[in-house]
């Protein structure tokens, strides 16, 4: 699992400061999060493959979340795209990318797949093999949500010495990684975890900005291994987070421990702070395993 | 006059190439003309007081002169702005703008007023006591116009020596310089161009871009100090430009030749050439005074 900041700060771009933007590569997906104005450039700088990003997801409409969508959806177009492009955001947003398209008389070629978002309760939105991704309803001046993406639970792990033991055919080995009991060359039924073992554990991330605190999310991001949460302030600013609906570093902090995430990411400065490093510092004093998003930096889980 | 190219290339932005932005002083007022993805951070780069600007002009709804505009309405917003702004630009402008502040239930505190362009003929649009603004009608894939801004005639300059020899009350001077004949102290009335000389000529710059060839604009831009005019392809690509209504260098110059510019800067280049040079060279075949356009690059004139 790699996770690529593209742009860690609120309100506005300035030369230095990205709004919101991620790449999140999870088992052969590259899924986009968020798109504030300049992400294409961005996706430029990282050496990201524009064809390989299929599914945007758009936690709420704020410009500093979203502005940049229409001007990808548009590059897209004009480097000839043939692939799908799924959208996920509030609804509203087919409405303001379809009518910059309208008005251009520039459509795409290629198939443009909005999934807009009402609800309230935390919602399955996307399902393969491998991958699910959640809904996380988040508290925001406007309709905001988070989003889970999740591994599923990977094939078994044979014990090799244990199947041999056992004189099971090799034709019944990919069964055995996908859980079942099988029979062995004598026609005796060998329960499954006597030769498996669990592969490795699946990974999850949840992103969660903007929202002010809200404890309600806790058993929907419960033992995350990542939890991206925003911390627009610090704690000496709390009356603005209460004001602007954002939360502080201490607040995510303790929504961290709450969840029992592996790791917490911040995020979603405000850029009135000189440095970041209060941000971890005061989160620390909460929550033990915190780092900060950087724009232009890469995680790997 | 001042000229303050922030991006010059057509279609998409990349690492390197800004989209179309550019910044036009002129007699006190700083004109922004077209407002492609990332102007504010190009803005910030050139050090531009945002207050500064009152008056936004786009030639067109196409990604590359507009998809930056939104963002720059909501940063004056954050950043409380308190003085009006005047957009001008194709008739969907205001919908497109209006439609992204109710979506992020986010509305301006200082006014907004947008100025609709529907006209075929060239139209005066603005107008104070020293400069004019006038569109240019231009033949593009969708409805376009490009903006002329003039200088008016300045104050008369006096010719102090024979001012002073024809006995006038410096009380008149003032009137002088504005052209009236005035009586001197011996109540002879003195003819204006006896004692003053024209203040320096006004200039002028012409914004031409997107368009196709179009010598229907040569009447409305004659003359003029300074045009820019679109080159997104040269000769070779001749085809390209009718196919996707752009012009070529050549062409470019021909219209500066045709309207007796005293420069031409050429703009709006597609990314597939390597250098921009050729660009010049092609278009002083047919006009000698050619400039380049490059981001970041200032003109004075």
């Amino acid at each position: 699992m790699k996770l690529s900041i593209l742009g860690c700060y609120s309100a506005t771009p300035r030369t230095l400061n990205n709004t919101t933007s991620q790449v999140l590569e999870i088992n052969n997906h590259m899924f986009l999060i968020d798109c504030g104005e300049g992400t294409q450039v961005q996706l430029r700088k990282h050496r990201i493959k524009f064809n390989r990003i299929k599914h945007i997801f758009i936690s709420h409409l704020h410009g500093d979340h979203f502005f940049g969508l229409v001007g990808l959806v548009s590059t897209f177009r004009l480097l000839t795209r043939e692939a799908d492009l799924h959208i996920y955001g509030p609804k509203g947003i087919k409405e303001v990318v379809t009518l910059q398209m309208k008005l251009a008389d520039s459509w795409t070629n290629y198939k443009l797949i909005f999934h807009e978002l009402t609800s309230k309760e935390s919602e399955l939105i996307f399902e393969d093999d491998k991958v699910e991704v959640h809904t996380i309803p988040l508290n925001h001046r406007i309709y905001t949500n988070g989003y889970l993406f999740k591994e599923k639970e990977g094939p078994r792990k044979l014990k090799i010495h244990a199947v041999e033991n056992a004189h099971i055919n090799v034709a019944y080995y990919r069964k055995l990684t996908q859980g079942f009991d099988v029979e062995n060359e004598h026609g005796i039924l060998i329960k499954n975890d006597t030769v498996t073992e669990p592969g490795p554990s699946p990974k999850s991330y949840a992103f969660c900005s903007d929202t002010m605190y809200k404890e309600d999310i806790v058993p929907i991001i419960e033992n995350t291994t990542v939890l991206y949460h925003e911390s627009t302030f610090l704690n000496q600013h709390a009356h603005l987070a209460v004001k602007t609906k954002h939360s502080t570093a201490r607040e995510a902090a303790l929504i961290a421990q709450k969840a029992k995430v592996e790791t917490l990411i911040l995020g979603h400065y405000s850029t009135r702070y000189d440095s970041l490093e209060v941000f971890k510092d005061e989160a620390e004093e909460v929550f033990a395993n915190v780092e900060l998003a950087k724009d232009g930096k890469t995680f790997e889980f």
